[in-house]
């Protein structure tokens, strides 16, 4: 059992920013620098697939009860570690803190994912929607954070995220998880301007958490924009990409520690990589079905890429996982700036020493190609 | 009310394809060939959001006693012709006819969409798969053509349809729809003969059921690959789209009148246009997430495209309908070989009036277009 003890108030946060990396492959795979092997991580490594994580969730009770809490936040951020040598942590939360402060309250329905209790629907209720004071409201998650960067102490860097704007956007107007996505795509397409109104206030609350989340000693950010691939063309650029890059632009990336990187994901994202190649992140995500052979050559030294393991080969045997990790990373090649991740959050049905598998064919295959 | 009289047995079938064809759009678009305005017809047009197919359907009992009764599904496929200027007629029909022919017992749970009694899940299940006499099972089907053809007397042509072998090998082995598609991926990474073995089982019985559907009268043939967009990079390739071009490779495409076109539509596909651009298709059907403009300029003289309006903007009000049906007409600008559709199947919900709102908008707008 992993324990987190609790941070003391008072304590200098400042003192825990400059230790020392000692496992710097992330970064400098993020800042596309030669590395010895690929960095890996999971997109939900700290989840239900773990029996160890779901012992600890059902000991907080709920889902944001373990959220909220940051000793325990910290000792499932810590638990992937603790089994696989990962190159990452990614703090444990969910992407839709930021419009669970402004006060939609968040709960989540057994079986049925995320839902608010008070959707933002009509465009007053857009025009009346409170801007939250995110170093209060939030302040579970940089407490969360400081703690696991001091449990941490140096042994990887811990990756901070929100989901995007839009995605936060979908969740606010539909209330929950949509097929249709009919609320929101009314309200873009009938009333343009509410929807800009909504997702600048998005903007201001994620760019303020995601600088509270830097100041508490995130190393990376990743942005998660899971619905971004249900826009028609035109409308990914306006009201999905180009909320993230204004976030981007505004973030205060310059640290003790350096810069810190930022990798924007929007699953099913892989036809506008030009587009999102030019939005100042480091890093861009890929879901599984983007070629990443040919996503590196169309992006090139624009940004580092992360993914994209069809997160179902994890279903398949060893020798099939060993395959389809060979796949990826000879796809890619021997090129400075790749991330190894699955292309969406490991299912919860995974066999997590299947995981293992994984995690090792990506150090002993990608060790190969990076000596190369 | 629209009533289709039964054919009588016996009545000669080649008797009914040599009807002069009174609007032709459709298959001189799909041809490449100068329109005077770009021809529309709607995914899932005959379908619920039209108050008198669901008088039809409740007539009928069941999804599939509607899809098993010629006269009643001659009667819903020319629901929306009376209603709206259409250029196309479409079977009314289901994707997973083939799979069911085949003894999995399709049947539709309340709110749940398809479903099979006895999926197919073991590789010994595969291998005792029985092929079906297509003519025999699939009757039904063939006969709705030949009586809607007779029905439709030549004033727009008469689509036939089915799912791909991809699409439809994942309903057999998940025995529903998916979320992650577990069952079938399982299958694809670590059984890939068997996978390959049920796709050519579906690819020879596909095959049969379009031959027999353009015997009957099909004027031209759509494949819906629902799923591919599900599949990583060469995945998709080898399990979905080379399936799909043994069919057509296949197909008895010349009759008495002309060469009967095909169009393949990947949702989730605008990864991959060049592939699909050398399968042998007349028409890529593209949903809404691509640039139509673009997606000409890639495909070129390759093959005409099919969409690509979001289906949620026939829930914007009239004048926002004919603002994005004229921007999908704009971007596929004056060239020739573009059908007007929606990315996707219309939504249940959508109120009929605003359908014909873009109908018109796509004849008014369209035909400017052409003139110019």
């Amino acid at each position: 059992m992993i324990h987190c003890r609790p941070i003391r108030l008072g304590e200098p946060q400042q003192a825990l920013l400059v230790t020392e990396l000692h496992n710097d492959r992330l970064l400098r795979a993020l800042r596309r620098e030669p590395v010895d092997r690929t960095p890996v991580w999971i997109m939900r490594q700290a989840g239900r697939y773990l029996p160890e994580y779901r012992r600890v969730r059902a000991q907080a009770g709920s889902f944001m009860a373990l959220c909220r809490n940051p000793e325990l936040a910290c000792q499932v951020t810590l638990q992937p570690l603790e089994r696989y040598p990962l190159d990452a942590a990614i703090l444990f939360s969910d992407i839709l803190t930021v419009p669970d402060a402004m006060g939609l309250g968040l709960y989540f329905a057994e079986g049925e994912g995320p839902r608010f209790e008070r959707p933002v629907r009509s465009t007053r209720e857009i025009a009346n929607l409170a801007q939250p004071d995110i170093a209060s409201e939030l302040r579970y998650v940089t407490d969360a954070i400081a703690l696991i960067r001091r449990e941490l102490s140096g042994r990887v860097p811990l990756i901070g995220f929100s989901g995007s704007p839009w995605t936060l956007a979908t969740y606010m107007v539909e209330g929950g998880s949509s097929r249709e996505f009919r609320r929101i795509k009314t309200l873009l397409y009938d009333h343009p301007r509410a929807l800009h109104q909504l997702l600048d206030r998005v903007v201001q609350a994620v760019t303020d958490y995601l600088n509270a989340q830097i100041e508490a000693g995130a190393q990376a950010l990743m942005i998660f924009d899971t619905w971004g691939g249900t826009l028609a063309h035109e409308a990914y650029l306006e009201f999905s990409l180009d909320p993230a890059r204004r976030i981007i632009e505004a973030l205060r990336r310059d640290t003790p520690d350096g810069r810190v990187p930022v990798i924007l994901f929007t699953k099913g994202g892989g036809l506008w990589l030009d587009a999102l190649a030019e939005v100042g992140a480091d890093a861009i995500g890929l879901d599984w079905s983007v070629d990443i052979a040919r996503a590196r050559q169309r992006i090139g030294a624009r940004a580092a890429l992360q993914g994209n393991l069809d997160p179902c080969v994890l279903y398949g045997a060893p020798e099939v996982i060993r395959r389809e990790v060979r796949r990826v990373l000879e796809a890619y090649g021997p090129h400075p700036g790749h991330v190894f991740n699955l292309g969406h959050g490991i299912h919860p049905e995974v066999d997590p020493e299947r995981v293992s598998v994984m995690v090792e064919a990506v150090r002993e295959l990608s060790a190969h190609i990076h000596d190369s």
